[in-house]
C-alpha cells in the first residue's frame, strides 16, 4: 500500500503558512510502515485540484487530502472531489444539523455560508469532526481510497486518528505492525544517532528512527511480522536494547509528555509542586497545567517578572538582587526557597534568565538561564546557556526545569 | 510568469523534516508578485523526480527545486535533471577545485564522494554556494527556467537571494504588488466572510482573503498595479473599507499579536497589568511575556490552581468559594480585585473555569470560563462557554481575556 498526500490552500503557496500537515501525516504513515511516495501542494482552484488529485491517484493507493473544507467560496475540495469522481454534490440535512449544533453549543449563530459544509459528493461518506464544523470526506475512485480532512491541524489530527487510521490499519492486510515510541530528553538527536548507531539502519526490521521537537527526541520502533504477537515481541526486545543504550535519557513512552511523566511521579508519591518564573513568564506553569488533573500535585505559581515582585511575593532580599543581579544563581535559589515556603509545597522550581532579544552582556549573555530546585533537604541550581531566539530560550528553559525535577524524583 | 516549487528528499516524505523551504520560497515569490501555482514533494528516486519535474514544467515558467544535490548516492537531482533534459552529466574540474577548497579552508579532507558534486547536466550552469559544498544548477527546458538549490535552508536561502532572485526580478517585467494584513478577533472566519462578502470575490484586485488560527482571523489585502504607489493606494483604500466593515474586530496590522497590541496600549498609557489564572494555568502570562519588553507594563501573575492558593494569595474569601464555587462570577471578580490590589497594578485580569476533560456538570458545563477585569473604577466579568477540548478552552480563554482588556483600553 502506498500513500500520496495533497495539501490544498492558497496560504500554502503564498508562504503565509508552512505545510505542517503533510509532515504530520507522513510521520503517522511511517508508524503504519506505509510509504508516502509523493506530496502535492495546490492552491484554491478547482481545475488544478482535480488535476492534482488525479496525479496523486496515479502515484498511490490511498490519497490523504487536507484543506479546502471550510465554509468560504475559496474552499473547493468538495467541488473538486465531485468533479474527479464525476458525480454531483448532494445536500445532507443531518450534517447541517450537526454543524448548526456546533454553533449553538458555543452560543453563536451559524453563518449562512456554513451550509456549504453540509454537501458531499454523491456516494461519499462524511467523516465526523469532533473539534470543528467541517466534516471530512471519505471517497473511493476505482480501487483508490481518498480521505479529505480539514486544514486546521488540530481538527485534521483528531479526524485522522479517530476516523481514518483504523481504516488504513485494516487495509494493511497480512502484516501486523507494532509501533512503540520512546520519549527522550537531555540529549540531542545526533548524539542519540551516534549512540544507537547501527540499529537505525535502513531496511532493518524493526525499523528504528527518530524525530526531534522542542528538546524532546522521539525514537520510533516499527516492528513488522506475520502475527501481532511476533511483532510485539520484536518491538519489546528492541525497546529493551534502546533503554540500555540511552539510560536515563528515556523519560516516557508513546505520547507521554515530560510534564505528564513528572506529574505522574509527583501524584504517585503524594508530593506537591509550586513554581516561580521570571523569564519563562508562565510557560512552565502552562506546560504543567496542560496535563488534566494537574491540580492533584500542582499548588500554585508566581510569575515574578519585576524585581519588586520577586521581593514582595517570594521574599528575595533586595540586597541579593542588587549584589548578584536578578539573573544569578543566588536569586534563582532564593526564588525557589521562597516559593517552596510560601506554597508549603514539597518541591519548588524557579527560573530566572535573559530570554532576549535585548538585555545580554559579555558576562551574562542572551539565553543565560538559572534553574533552581528546592526540596526538603536539598537545593540544586543549574546554569544553562540556550542562545537565541527568545521563544526557544523560554521553551528549553521550561523543558530543562521539568527534566531536572524528573531526575530528582527518579533519584 | 508562474512558479512551481519541487522539494526533493525522503526525509520530507517520512515526516522527519517539515518542508519549510517551500514556504520560504513561496513568501519570496509573493514579494516578487509572482504566483506560485503548485508545490511537489518527491523522494530520492530518479524516475519519480523526472516525472515530477516534468509536471512542474507543465504548471509553470520557472521551477524552483530544493534538495538532492549532496554528495551521497541518495542525492539524485543532477541525474534527474540530465534525464529530463535528455543530456549527459559533464565533469567540471573548476567546480571540483572549488569544492576541495571549501574543505581545505575548514582544515578538513574532502571525501571521494564529493566528486559527484562537480558534475552538471550538459549545457547547464553552476550556481555558486557560498555557505556549503553543493553547487546549484541553472538549466533551461524550452522556455522554462529550472533552478536547483541545496536542501539545507541556510544554503538554499543564500543561493536564492544572491544567485536566483536577481534573475527572476529581471524576468518579471512591470508589476508591483503590495500586501497588507489586518488582524481581527472576537468574531469567526465565516462571520467575517459574511460581512465582507463581495470584497472577497476571486479575481478581484486587490485580492482579499482570510486565514484563521487560534481565534484570530487574518485578512490579507493583495494589490497589484503597474507602479508601487498605485498598488499602495489600492491596498490602503481597501484597508479603509475593511476597517469600516469590521469595526472594533480589527486589532492590528501585519504580524502583530493580540498580546503585542495590548502591551503597546498599556506601555503608551504608562499603565501596568497583573494577572491571576486558574484554569489557564499560566498561559495568559506566557502569551503576555512572549512579547519582548513586556516588563515595561507586566508586573506579575499568580497561578492559583488550588482554592487554598486563591484565598492565601489573592484574598478570595473561603465563604465565597464555598457558596458560589471556584468557577463563578463572584470568585473571578474577587481574584481580579485581589490581584490588582496585591500587585498595585492599574489593571488585573482573572480567569477561572473548567478546562476539562473532567469536572463539568449540567449547571457548569465543561468549557465554562469566567473572565474578570478589574480597573480603577470598574469591575467587569464575562461568562463564556468554550466547549472542548482542554487545550482549545485554555487558548480561547486567554485570547478572550486579552481582547477584553484591549476593548477596555480602546474605550
Amino acid at each position: 500500500m502506498k500513500v500520496s498526500i495533497v495539501s490544498i490552500g492558497n496560504e500554502l503557496l503564498s508562504g503565509r503558512t508552512v505545510d505542517t500537515n503533510a509532515a504530520w501525516l507522513a510521520a503517522e504513515m511511517l508508524a503504519l510502515n506505509t510509504p508516502v511516495v509523493s506530496g502535492y501542494i495546490v492552491g484554491d482552484e478547482v481545475e488544478r485540484i482535480v488535476r492534482t488529485l488525479r496525479a496523486a491517484c496515479e502515484d498511490a493507493d490511498v490519497v490523504l487530502v487536507t484543506g479546502g473544507l471550510g465554509p468560504t467560496e475559496d474552499d473547493l475540495t468538495r467541488e473538486a472531489l465531485a468533479a474527479l469522481l464525476g458525480v454531483q454534490l448532494v445536500f445532507h440535512q443531518d450534517l447541517l444539523d450537526r454543524i448548526a449544533g456546533f454553533f449553538t453549543a458555543l452560543g453563536r449563530t451559524m453563518a449562512a455560508t456554513n451550509r456549504r459544509q453540509a454537501y458531499l459528493p454523491a456516494g461519499a461518506q462524511a467523516l465526523h469532526n469532533s473539534v470543528g464544523t467541517a466534516p471530512g470526506i471519505a471517497a473511493q475512485r476505482e480501487h483508490r481510497r481518498i480521505f479529505a480532512m480539514p486544514g486546521v491541524p488540530s481538527e485534521m489530527q483528531r479526524m485522522f486518528t479517530d476516523g481514518i487510521k483504523p481504516t488504513l490499519k485494516a487495509l494493511n492486510a497480512g502484516q501486523h505492525i507494532v509501533v512503540r515510541k520512546l520519549q527522550c530528553c537531555g540529549t540531542g538527536e545526533s548524539n542519540i544517532a551516534q549512540v544507537v548507531g547501527p540499529l537505525m539502519a535502513r531496511g532493518r526490521n524493526p525499523l528504528i528512527n527518530s524525530t526531534a521537537s522542542q528538546g524532546v527526541v522521539t525514537m520510533h520502533i516499527i516492528a513488522t511480522a506475520p502475527s501481532e504477537g511476533e511483532a510485539l515481541g520484536m518491538a519489546r526486545s528492541d525497546e529493551q536494547l534502546l533503554r540500555e543504550m540511552l539510560g536515563p535519557a528515556v523519560f516516557g513512552v508513546e505520547d507521554q509528555t515530560l510534564a505528564e511523566v513528572v506529574g505522574g511521579m509527583l501524584a504517585a508519591r503524594g508530593m506537591t509542586l509550586a513554581t516561580a518564573e521570571s523569564c519563562t513568564g508562565g510557560l512552565l506553569a502552562k506546560l504543567i497545567t496542560d496535563v488534566p488533573g494537574a491540580s492533584r500535585y500542582f499548588l500554585q505559581s508566581w510569575v515574578t517578572y519585576s524585581n519588586q515582585a520577586k521581593t514582595a511575593l517570594l521574599g528575595v532580599p533586595t540586597a541579593l538582587i542588587a549584589e548578584h543581579g536578578a539573573v544569578s544563581q543566588q536569586v534563582a535559589e532564593a526564588m525557589a526557597l521562597g516559593a517552596r515556603k510560601a506554597a508549603a509545597a514539597d518541591y519548588a522550581i524557579a527560573i530566572t534568565g535573559i530570554a532576549g532579544p535585548d538585555g545580554g552582556s559579555s558576562e551574562k549573555p542572551l539565553g543565560l538561564v538559572y534553574i533552581a530546585l528546592a526540596a526538603n533537604d536539598r537545593l540544586y541550581c543549574r546554569r544553562c546557556e540556550f542562545g537565541q531566539p527568545r521563544a526557544a530560550v523560554r521553551l528549553r528553559a521550561a523543558t530543562t526545569a521539568l527534566d531536572i525535577l524528573r531526575q530528582e524524583l527518579a533519584g
